[in-house]
């Protein structure tokens, strides 16, 4: 899977020795060290302290991981080892119990392998192989395609907003809010960037600036805090920004801030895009109001991601993970079946049945 | 000059030694370190390095500096204790060229001085000591009188939303964007702060958390980037801010993130004013258009305060110290002579004749 970014992969795999590579993204930007690992307990604390982090990169190291471990499994007959494969994904499921793709990758994987328990052992173990490497290509596919309909809403030049990553770093190919611009770059379509740094955890510092810049991408980073001048400078053409969940009518979870940016980019007269796989509309999920929003440790905002005190000791924190950005700030969903614009609930619902999913 | 904060004094003096005492700011909340200056360029190293900021604190270290440094000077005949007097005021005048209130409190001694110059050296000194304590105690004053009309526009129990630090570190005082939360705490009334961090320099969360949570009040610290949220969730009800040059037509220059806020405040229905010193309104500059915005050094964005790398090397930076809030998205100012809705211009022009400096 070789393309312009592959110093970067996220998520990789040693098909000699059988095992996983991470790249530890809490390591990054000063050093690249790559992870290999082959073991369910090691994945789940890789997971757990963010050195694989974004939901599609989570799914698939969660389903390449589960087929090396499985590999290490000395069962020799069929019962044992599906039940030791079952222990292994329940364990790693538990590792983020919120990353929906965490869970839908390793059910995928479990039930291609229970299809396959009549024809053997042997035949369980290729069906894991074989379902953990469609879900990487998948997700590679999803990734261009939402990168092919974005880009049709951007022309040459542009100047655009991202914030937190949702690039090549958060997936296994160009990301999503990424995609476009990685697409364009492929066409000798150029944009100038401007890169939220995406406090507390600094991804768009951190991950975004350091993937645009490895890609030869033009790219500024700034504070949060700075978009709404850069804004009103006319510097900004269009935000795109990723999510983590959206609800049936369009409210949209993503990383904190990303409603605020919204609200900007009203103000500005500026279209704001979010680009995502359908697998994260959760037609179950009325509006935001039903997403909970998880409640981080104060300690991200107190300490930096470095362990030095920039506040009081013991000061009362508001730190949530995520916002909710209201549907009727959202100009348009970028995702691979194309570009839905409002009203979104009656077009979730026909794309999601077209593609038999609702 | 006692009151709830004295033990974080931006500035005092030591009348027995006869030096400037400063709050090292730069080392707050981990350190409380206290310069003794008596030295004019020690002084200006000291402004230059923000170890001593916000443009009333730095009018009144100016002054009271300027005055330990003359009781210095060997002169025993009045010539030359002007001359080297005005060397030093010149001096000092360039430590930070753009913040208005070091020049026009230097300017002040300069007057004073001046003007008892028939009277021989003695009576000049004299002058210069009255004119330090005389700015000095103003500073106060006013800081008092902005935080009882700004108490006039709040009730008891309100969320209120902060930027950056105008508070007692930026002043001799209370403040001004903070000094109605002090006269509050004055009076039983009281509220629950919430402090953007402000970055890049995070003086929200090393500053206005340290002074507030040192005086009881009941404070929390959020990223720049949450303050949309919390609006959204209702938890604020009015926004305070200070300022750094207020144009002729109501345009507010403040620390970056003020516009943001303002946005955000306006698109959630929530008031938003700004706290200044009548000496902030500079009726000879038409609008914002017109205010030069400084931008400072990338190393602040990349590198957080203290020294480590957070983001790849040699990326480009954008990052202006204050940005340009729109007369429209200001509910009203709140000065040491009253509230002012808008219009603004009728107004200032207004007041500023009743005080005789327009």
């Amino acid at each position: 899977m070789e393309h312009i970014l592959s110093q970067l992969d996220a998520v990789s795999f040693d098909f000699v020795t059988h095992e996983l590579i991470l790249l530890d993204q809490t390591r990054l930007p000063r050093e690249r060290i790559f992870l290999r690992i082959s073991d369910v307990d090691e994945l789940c604390a890789a997971i757990r302290r963010l050195a694989v982090r974004g939901a599609p990169a989570i799914g698939v190291a969660a389903a390449l991981g589960l087929w090396a471990a499985t590999l290490r499994i000395p069962a020799h007959e069929p019962d044992s080892f599906v039940n030791c494969v079952k222990a292994q994904a329940h364990l790693l499921a538990s590792a983020r119990p919120t990353a929906v793709n965490l869970c839908w990758a390793l059910n995928r994987m479990i039930d291609r392998m229970t299809a396959a328990r009549m024809d053997g052992l042997d035949e369980m173990k290729c069906a894991l192989a074989q379902e953990a490497l469609a879900i990487w290509k998948e997700d590679a596919v999803v990734c261009r395609a939402i990168g092919t309909h974005g880009l049709s809403l951007l022309t040459n030049r542009m100047g655009i907003l991202t914030h937190c990553n949702a690039g090549h770093l958060a997936t296994s190919c160009y990301g999503t809010a990424l995609a476009p611009i990685y697409m364009g770059l492929e066409q000798g379509i150029s944009f100038h960037i401007y890169a939220d740094e995406t406090r507390p955890l600094l991804q768009g510092a951190r991950l975004t600036c350091s993937e645009l810049s490895a890609a030869g991408v033009d790219v500024t980073l700034l504070c949060d805090n700075m978009a709404a001048t850069l804004m009103k400078a006319g510097k900004v053409n269009a935000v795109l920004v990723g999510c983590d969940r959206v609800a049936r009518n369009g409210d949209t979870a993503n990383k904190i801030g990303t409603l605020g940016i919204a609200v900007l980019a009203r103000h500005f007269g500026i279209p704001f895009y979010v680009c995502a796989p359908l697998s994260t509309i959760d037609m179950r999920c009325p509006d935001g109001n039903h997403i909970i929003i998880e409640q981080r440790d104060p300690s991200e905002v107190t300490s930096l991601w470095y362990k030095f005190p920039m506040a009081p000791d013991d000061i009362s924190v508001y730190n949530p993970a995520f916002d909710v950005t209201d549907q009727d700030l959202i100009t348009a969903f970028v995702t691979e079946q194309g570009v839905i614009v409002p009203p979104f609930e009656r077009k979730f619902e026909a794309i999601l049945e077209r593609k038999g999913e609702n």
